[in-house]
């Protein structure tokens, strides 16, 4: 499918960023949570893939909506939400969690942040949570309010951003550990702060809660990071896939339970603890799950990108499909996450691409990340 | 804000009919419930408006995806979806009807087909209504399945639609009712064919229930069109506004409840029913709402559209704002949909439109449908 043209409107909403990532050339845009996500800019992927690794970029990942928690159940409620296991969970904490259906199917992989103990973030992939997180607080009737608040994520990804981000506020951002937050002085204004991002390369992303404040947090990171080569960027699908970081939609859909996603360290199977889906995982893990994600790496020409997935075989068997994939500049290979069959899934087999058009590749099983 | 490239992903969905709107040389496309929706073809918006005045188009509207409720309270769980009162719906009736949240704010304005008394689909505009209504059934404890069944929506809009649908389903769709539907064969094949669809020229939805279907449904349309000057198309702009059809999500979102609207004949408060939101319909019913959607026509330059909403004002003074806006070629001005306060929104109040780059235009509040 070619790639083609996005129409805006009132309904694909804009963020406070999107004047300067069109100033900066943005090449194109996708949809995420009814909200453009900048999908490149004046670099190829590539080009773009060896910058992340080696200085600091700016995303705006203002799609990546927070659906709030607030009151005496919010506990309760989130709680209820995953099969993670959050009573440990502390203030300050960020917490990647499965969110999954009644049949252990995956509705979305948000990282939740601990605000305070009866306060909440669900940092959201591509699916309107609020509205199941709302509707199951109304049908059960909890008291919490479930609300989206006017937060525009703001991620700065690279091995330089910890360099750029004491410049705007202040050396203690170096000493925030990794998948925890602190509030930063930002010009008299408390942003959350965050030790995370949708890349292996270290960064930060920034809770700006004013979209009005959107534009002068960016320029501050942008005038400061001028001797650091910064540059505006996105989520790498080199990187990424490399990095077997996972995008709800695209290696999981609601027909896959966590066991497949690899997320079973996060579904908590022991002493009662009470969650949608629970009885449906306790099902799937006693009977086994069928498949589970890996990385699959395959030689030949850079493949293109036609619509996934693309079925993977063995002698003509269909043992597997590939959710993403691309050409990785670094190993010289094609590199691609695919959901393999369980007798199939050990780290060294080989296989079968068909990357559609008739193309064959052959192709080896990885373990995640990919070395 | 610049119309850019949109990426495509596992996670924005294809349709059956991809392939040939491809063909056919589609310009762009928007992206409604995680499905790709084509924006045009190769005629401009107005040369596209007056085709379909005049002749029949075959719209890929498969973004507009089910929600399927099935079981023994699927027609209680319909009904405390909507505030539209569903007690006299027949088997065979397609239904419009707003969605609501527990404090009235509009979720989503869908088509509801009844076709069994325990079995309903919801065709719903864009947002996951999927979550909200298996959410609130999970915490209500209610017994009904809700799914997204494998549906394809494909329209057939424009005053020779009888005509098309006539030769390859036969003349019994003459007969089918405005919002009515009837199950047609198709090559052996049931499908549900609805007179229905987002213009006001006339015509069809049919509901492809198979996806490998879809191509050969496309294709037998299309081969019966070629004397009648069918063309691929897409909802219009132009046409839609005229029309006074609402798109969620640009004339309505959450902070609109459905007397904004002006779906108040869809909201029943007179005896006993139970719907979410009902307390807070009643307490808006008695304040009364503070502003209403209208038309908006302006005279000047054709507008071009940059981010909405556009600021209305009368004596510098803010009276609403401006959802949707076009060029219209027929009433040689612009025309544009927008939420208007109350002592203003009588048709022919005057009032000024600020549509960006201190761009003015005097403008004029109307009626819906325009004349």
């Amino acid at each position: 499918m070619s790639v083609s043209k996005l129409q805006v409107s009132r309904r694909q909403r804009a963020t406070p960023y999107t004047p300067r990532v069109e100033a900066l050339g943005v090449s194109g845009y996708s949809v995420v949570n009814h909200t453009i996500l900048p999908k490149g800019f004046r670099r190829t992927v590539e080009q773009d893939y060896w910058h992340l690794k080696s200085h600091v970029q700016l995303w705006d990942v203002g799609c990546q909506r927070q659906v709030e928690l607030q009151g005496p159940d919010a506990g309760l409620l989130a709680q209820l939400l995953t099969p993670r296991d959050l009573r440990n969970a502390q203030v300050g904490q960020c917490l990647y969690a499965p969110m999954i259906d009644e049949t252990g199917g995956m509705l979305n992989d948000p990282v939740i942040l601990k605000l305070a103990p009866d306060h909440f973030w669900f940092s959201i992939a591509d699916a309107d949570m609020l509205l199941w997180a709302r509707a199951f607080a109304l049908g059960r009737g909890l008291d919490v309010q479930v609300d989206e608040p006017d937060v525009w994520p703001l991620a700065v990804q690279g091995p330089k951003s910890d360099d750029l981000l004491a410049r705007v506020f202040g050396d203690k951002v170096r000493n925030i550990g990794f998948f925890k937050f602190e509030s930063c002085d930002f010009q008299g204004h408390d942003l959350v702060v965050a030790r995370s991002g949708f890349s292996k390369q270290g960064g930060f992303e920034i809770y700006v809660d004013e979209f009005s404040l959107g534009t002068y947090v960016w320029d501050a990171l942008w005038d400061a990071g001028s001797d650091l080569d910064i540059s505006p960027g996105c989520p790498n699908l080199i990187e990424r896939i490399e990095g077997g970081l996972l995008s709800y939609g695209n290696e999981m859909t609601r027909d896959n339970n966590p066991f497949e996603c690899g997320l079973e360290k996060y579904c908590h199977l022991g002493d009662e603890l009470d969650y949608i889906g629970r009885p449906a995982l306790e099902r799937i893990a006693e009977l086994g799950h069928a498949c589970e994600i890996r990385g699959l790496v395959f030689s030949g020409e850079p493949c293109q990108a036609p619509q996934f997935p693309w079925p993977v075989s063995i002698d003509n068997d269909q043992v597997g499909y590939v959710t993403s994939a691309t050409w990785s500049p670094r190993l010289e290979q094609n590199v691609s996450l695919a959901m393999i069959e369980r007798d199939f899934w050990q780290p060294g087999t080989e296989v079968v691409v068909k990357a559609g058009n008739d193309l064959d590749y052959r192709g080896v099983v990885t373990s995640l990340p990919m070395e």
